[in-house]
């Protein structure tokens, strides 16, 4: 059971990144912001100001001057919280920084915890819950396909998909609940061939929904992408070619890459997060032995696994081996590299029941051979062949929770109305359903679910 | 010869620090600040809002939203570069940043140079050079007396004091031009014993100033402090003992620090960068070679030199000669290290005419025993028994550098008083004594020396 934060102190924090900048923001909130602010300010008299002004002064400690200021005021509801708040916009020194928390912490405000003027601002009623994680999502958002998914659930994308499900379930079950009351008699109020046609409908919509997610949780986090093979097999330099670029130390002695290295490589529109690691072999010392589990950990993790071997060192017989071994299944490519060394190499050779033309390709690091192949097969294996931002995409994987225990809920529904069960097992499993949808927005949540999630956003968010 | 960059351009930049965060703040500048922030907000239209007002709306690019943004109008005179000023307040995501800056420079802004806002109030007359100065030094600041010492310059610490040396020296120097246009009727305007007084009055005051660098420099940045000795002497045990934690990695066999590393030891307000080295000796493979070639360049650049022996292991002659070799005159501590192994080594055993009582000491790193007599004398080695802030306190290497030169002018003033030289030479060094001192304020400046000193700020200040 988490316990939420007391919503009545005065809160501040630091809103902008730390370190060394121009500028450094901030913010205070709550219904003492102005009065707090206004005991270390030197300017005007805050308290008479009008909301949405700026005001020039200096922060004071007793008679030292901390620094010269800007101060924002945006009176409740005029403002993020829908509370009073003040910005403080000073230089950015984190002594400074440090000076001017401390000195609000000693006239009656608390420090923020992560994420709770965002948790505030949904309280107070300024947004619904998804709008508000989609905050986060904006913020970390890094290519402009992440960004559009944020953006699109922060303007309300995603809420009003739900509200407008809602609102048809709400009808029905509000029918089901009046059938129970008269439950004696023996009526029917809800058209019972009308719910079926509705929750099914609902229920393909849902799916499509949780189908949106392997794309949505790809252009939200990028799609961890493994790099590995016996030593020398090319693998850093398998790397570099395709970013294109000289990152990893690349050598011609074995087992130069000893720790694993993390690169993006944006495709398409996508990231992935290319992982090289330090070669699979017999660990010959201590450090090694560390550097090859840390490989097979960082496999496992993947999403996509890039095997890479020497056409001219690895025997069809070891590749194989090698394959069985990771058991991957679909979720790998095999790159024969070196293909500049023995042009004559027949991929057929390789193939069995776990390598064919679909997962195998001939590639040379060196001569940049086939590379662009290998990024097209990559971003095949992770996206499909073209990526569809549907008009509502899940990224986040709380909403595919709850869009999987809503899905369960309607087919229960269906069941019951299929086998004729009494009505009040129907309703109940729609109340589950309406239950479910609320927490994505908020309408129905918990401390412990609103704990959860803003915990995880930064402070001074 | 640096080219000032074009100061009638519209000059936009993020100004707070890059990275993650639930803001950032990008600054615009300039004549079209106005219009060109207009062009892509939708909100109120800023050309008819007030000076220091606040506007809720979106940044859109043709029709896709980048952001939700809160806009604040600064109209010229009233803003840091008493141009007009637009600071958009948005969420603070590297990719909505980049999005926002590209769209600025398309509809007419131009990316701003380093210190280019701070050279702008510079130039429109906001501050003086040496308060421009001491804003770069207050963002810098991360102790109390090194913000102390930069408030008091851009407050208009040292400004104050110059206007007042050149004042005074402008009276003499006019009546000394006066003499010069008259020179052929023999007059003396100018009383040559008062203004002999004047500049030995000035000068002293300016050797003070000179003098008060040492101290200034170290609240500044801090005093560069090597760890250095034979490998296992226990120099990164007395590095943790300083700073009382453990962060360095220590262990028993010989040469487990590789790399340099850098803590910052606080004593009495001042930064001490503690830096442990990799052990010097013989190096036994490629990589330890480099490591004690860097450990040879950090005692070089050094200002104080803790070199750390182990008593029991080492010799009195191995001492002796490591202490001769490394030749740090009097910027030297030396720690008889692992007393605890053998309480009975007498101090005096080790000193010659570079060891004594003053900088050699016993230690036990493991016990903590005199490790605060070691902190002490490292104080009292680099700054003295205690600090002194004098009223205004030069922190500044080009302000030093400008003292010393008009020292020289002062100094030449006197001399060509107690030599009885024409008036012309007296006259011409008062002037060059001015010009130096109007270089500090920017009364006198140069285009390079504009360069110069804002091209060393950060973006977006």
């Amino acid at each position: 059971m988490i316990e939420l934060p007391n919503l009545k102190d005065t809160i501040i924090a630091l809103s902008t990144p730390p370190g060394i900048g121009a500028l450094g923001v901030i913010r205070l909130s709550g219904i003492n912001a102005v009065t707090v602010a206004n005991k270390i300010f030197k300017g005007k008299n805050l308290e008479s100001v009008p909301s949405h002004s700026i005001h020039y002064g200096t922060i004071r400690k007793e008679k030292t001057i901390i620094d010269e200021v800007l101060i924002s005021v945006f009176r409740a509801p005029k403002s993020f919280t829908k509370e009073d708040v003040i910005e403080i916009s000073c230089h950015g020194s984190s002594y400074i920084i440090k000076e001017i928390l401390d000195l609000c912490v000693s006239k009656g405000a608390r420090l923020a915890t992560p994420g709770e003027f965002s948790m505030r601002a949904f309280i107070n009623g300024q947004m619904d819950l998804s709008r508000a994680e989609a905050i986060a999502d904006l913020i970390a958002s890094n290519s402009e396909a992440a960004h559009k998914l944020a953006m699109r659930q922060m303007r309300g994308g995603i809420s009003k998909q739900i509200q407008q499900m809602r609102t048809e379930l709400i009808d029905f079950a509000s029918l089901m609940e009046l059938e129970l009351d008269f439950s004696e008699e023996d009526v029917e109020f809800a058209n019972r061939d009308q719910l079926r046609i509705l929750i099914l409908k609902i229920k393909d919509h849902i799916e499509s929904l949780i189908q949106s997610f392997k794309l949505g949780n790809a252009i939200k986090n990028g799609i961890p992408t493994v790099i590995a093979g016996r030593p020398n097999a090319g693998k850093s330099t398998i790397l570099n070619a395709m970013l294109n670029e000289e990152r990893a130390i690349v050598s011609d002695i074995a087992g130069t890459t000893r720790d694993t290295i993390e690169e993006i490589l944006n495709i398409k529109g996508i990231e992935f997060r290319l992982i090289d690691t330090a070669g699979i072999r017999e660990a010959q010392d201590k450090i090694e032995t560390i550097g090859v589990q840390k490989t097979m950990e960082k496999i496992a993790s993947s999403n996509i696994l890039i095997y890479v071997f020497d056409i001219i060192e690895t025997s069809i017989a070891e590749v194989q081996e090698d394959i069985a071994a990771l058991s991957k299944g679909d979720h790998l490519i095999i790159v024969a590299n070196k293909m500049d060394l023995n042009p004559y190499t027949k991929p057929e050779d390789y193939y069995n029941e776990q390598i064919n033309a679909s997962n195998f390709i001939t590639a040379s690091a060196l001569n940049k051979m086939n590379i662009d192949y290998l990024k097209d097969l990559l971003f095949e294996k992770a996206i499909g062949k073209d990526i569809v931002i549907s008009n509502v995409t899940v990224s986040n994987s709380r909403h595919l929770e709850v869009f999987e225990k809503t899905h369960k809920s309607l087919e229960e529904v269906v069941e019951a109305l299929d086998s004729g069960i009494t009505s009040d097992l129907v309703a109940m499993n729609i109340r589950n359903a309406l239950h479910h949808l609320g927490s994505i927005t908020g309408e129905i949540s918990t401390d412990d679910l609103l704990g959860n999630i803003f915990g995880k956003f930064c402070i001074g968010k």
